[in-house]
């Protein structure tokens, strides 16, 4: 199936593919197209396509599966044995038209636009998959301690409050990100200036959160969330970069958990496409034509690009 | 209440307390008297003890708790906000009396003989509580590799085999470990000898496990164990000794986790003893007398120890 | 321990007492005290007692538990082996003072007023406790239909919403029941009027809902509910009267499920007092005087009774 | 897709068909053919099949499922929105061929021969659905009552002992069934003559089990199994025939709780397969040829039939 691109999202891993973190990981031919982030309309279909049609406006679940191994049977998408990851380990759409299949498209209403949805297809779907596993630690009385309050982090706030009953702290180093922070509803807004982490005890009464939801992942995140994190609670895992490097006398005699996030499901997808059409998620983005596309990357490694940044073909 | 000891397991966290590793943590006051996985007879009790009597045989649980906060609330014993750890905080059971709690005890029948249960205290707790964590992951068709066939690892492929209907690999480089491993239902057992990893890997379809638990945890089992875990699989944390130390890349692009585990819950030891009771699960040990303490610890520290080390007071 | 009581709250459940109902089931010796909801001081204790004291504001857990039994140890205090129930086997709170035990109380903070937060320790803990069970099925995009917007229902929609994405249906033969259901957050409200079910199938696409939440279970509840569950649904009984009649082979064919739900535990009200305290439950009530009991149960059972009815000693 | 049938099994569900009980709910077209527990080889391929070829041995999952509706994405194939079952609503396998599609074989290795296994495809697949519900209900220590040691009982009394620990009771008026399953496992077997649930109470210590596995659902199964559960406890509903009936204040005073259950998903019958290809699932079966079908139809009405029984084409 043939996607005309409305909109694609630019992603932290997109610097992280430049910075050559996933050269050995993706084993991806160069040049190739990246953009993984994707909504648009059906441009082309195959014969055998029944659930859209030519000229339907979809957001498009980055992972292209087979839907016959044992993962895609258990509704487990990103584990597909057979799939491949446009933008990652083939061209994305960060171009005119998306090559992807009728298991990856979710038919959206047509007056939906692609820009204003297209940052859900990784970035909502990420925050969504990783919030969706913790619920079962959240409940009423608990503390979640969100790491970063971007792209992700901002959706990430609004599924923990449409989710769980649970206390929301975010830490973020820049004072407008904290702010939607606020708007979207956290109940409290910690700067990241080196007290971060005492003034996260103190909100905790010294024992820490239930729950770590690191949508950062890199820059001292793992040190500060390891030390945020209450007797028995869970580190989730979605920004990468740094290491995770913990005594295990640690992971025991405190019985913490890291729990790694990769994406989402399609079912996730459906699950974020319906919060959005019921208000209870909204997203900030920052739109750049798709030939301001290293703007957009600069903007975003120097954290001047608040919400998500949305490329838009000309 | 007064426990007169009849037996006490000896554990690597013995060796680890004499080695220091435990010394900031514990905050225990010197001298004192470790032996954290006691057995033995009631011997005094205070006025408000309705669950025992003096003389009752009885295994003891290794954490006293409150029994009010939340933790104890909620069936949730070793988070208890107000406990304390014989033979980790305060004098423990290498000894001939033991000061617990009657919330501590489970009575259990008078034909037991506490030198050959004693060791589910701690080493059976610890090893149940993890199999119990991994239980949902562990359907038909799934593969779990145990490393180390000890004091603990023996408990845990019985409690795997009782829990789950998992396929279960055994590494560890001691052959009479494997040999013992065998006996107990494992699968197929792997001699730790450098080539162990790449084995795992071939029974494992070069996929690997869906869960690894890991009950040694130093001396290169966490490199080991990482490369052995499926993508979306889990890392089952119960020997300690060694970091942790992964990129999150890995971690999320693998979609890996990390599970700590402390000791278990009283329920947990209720369990055990049933399923001891029912011959689902036996301890192998080697007995010795209190006194050649320091001979056992010899033994343990140079993988001469089978099984469980008890130490009986003369 | 002796509570001053300050306020207790008045149940359909004294009703059924009434009626007969409960008399196999109590064995209570005639004539005897009910009032199985309450909340006052502290006004005596026994030595041991250590988590509160005399003067202190407390809302009280509706089981005495023993502590020591396996269901305590597991955090399930409804099946405690040998607990008893003020108001439904021996004395309860319709009276100046209550026995009870310092396991059954939360202490409060001293500004709370009894008569404010009295119906939360059984309608409140009934409510959370079944809205708790149900979390795992009530995802975003999945519908939820409350029955019975009275003392229980109303703050049932409010645990909902504070715990779940799912719309909420609620259906209720009283218009300013369902104005008040409106208020609290309901996405829909359906008066009881012969056409409900219809209307409630129209609001799910001719599907039902994933969830039943059944507050009222007597004059044809029972059967408009079933009508209303979706198939692979859950339905969750707490009110009663009638009886659950349904082919067996509905059962399979619709893959259905029915949950009892009895009151709920220690923590679950400690987790809805946390709740009320962040502003997440508010209760609507309606106070009596103690002495004008039989007018509150005249009122409760003609449908006068709006919110929770509460009866004040003089 | 075509399959070539080599056996097809026979279910009470053929019985009730007759009787008519499927009438309504299946809205069949008369005359067909039934018979929905098949197996046998691959006899043609549409042009888009890639999982199997012409000549393969399969077994056929009983649901014929669209995978695109919401249901199929999760892994929930039989509440696929646009699913059809050949054998209740369309021609089934009580035939030489039958029609299905590519997402409904399960590949099995050429050595196994269709008639030792035909009866996986729906007993078995019901039996392990079931089971699989009841793992977290059913650890250490606690009781299973398995009633109907049947086509369906004696494979879910395999399937408890190589999910869970539990001790499993089991229910049955014939004899040689009992002796069944006391070969496959079982650790009680209670012979229904009118004292079985005396029995079944003093074996549980008169609080009953914590599971009900009902395969029966007739002839006073419910009423049986209902004075059995333990408070707190779960009954699983497979057997049909009878009405749940059920005052809600027992649902409610007891907790329990009532599970329905409909065959299974696609992931379960690869689990049955790879449970029986280690040999811990193994059928009992007696085989006719096609055309004594109204042989078999009768010794099962009349418990006549030993394990499940099997129809061979000519």
């Amino acid at each position: 199936m043939v996607i005309r691109i409305g909109a694609a999202g630019l992603c932290r891993t997109d610097l992280h593919i430049q910075e050559g973190q996933w050269a050995e990981k993706s084993q991806v031919q160069l040049p190739y197209t990246p953009g993984h982030e994707n909504a648009g309309w059906v441009h082309e279909v195959g014969s055998g396509v029944s659930n859209v049609e030519v000229g339907d406006t979809v957001i498009v679940h980055p992972f292209i599966t087979c839907g016959l191994c044992r993962a895609c049977r258990s509704g487990d998408d990103m584990h597909c044995e057979n799939g491949s990851f446009p933008g990652i380990n083939r061209d994305g759409g960060f171009a005119d038209f998306l090559l992807t299949s009728a298991r990856s498209v979710v038919k959206l209403d047509p007056s939906l636009q692609p820009a204003d949805i297209a940052a859900l297809a990784d970035a909502g779907l990420t925050a969504i998959h990783a919030v969706k596993k913790a619920i079962p630690v959240l409940g009423a009385g608990t503390k979640a301690v969100v790491i970063g309050a971007g792209g992700l982090g901002h959706i990430g706030i609004q599924c923990l409050k449409a989710y769980t009953p649970t206390e929301i702290i975010v830490i973020d180093p820049s004072e407008p990100a904290l702010e939607l922070a606020r708007e979207l509803g956290a109940d409290h807004t910690v700067k990241v200036d080196g007290s971060h982490v005492d003034t996260v005890k103190e909100l905790t009464d010294d024992l820490g959160a239930q729950a770590i939801i690191d949508f950062v992942g890199e820059k001292g995140a793992v040190e500060d969330g390891v030390a945020m994190i209450k007797d028995g609670g869970f580190y989730y895992v979605i920004g990468y970069g740094q290491n995770i490097d913990i005594p295990t006398i640690d992971v025991i005699f405190r019985e913490i958990s890291f729990i790694g996030n990769l994406v989402g499901t399609y079912a996730d997808l459906q699950d974020l496409m319906t919060l959005t059409a019921q208000g209870k998620v909204t997203l900030h983005t920052t739109t750049y034509p798709l030939d301001a596309i290293n703007d957009a990357m600069n903007d975003l490694d120097n954290g001047r690009l608040q919400g998500r940044g949305i490329l838009v073909p000309g």
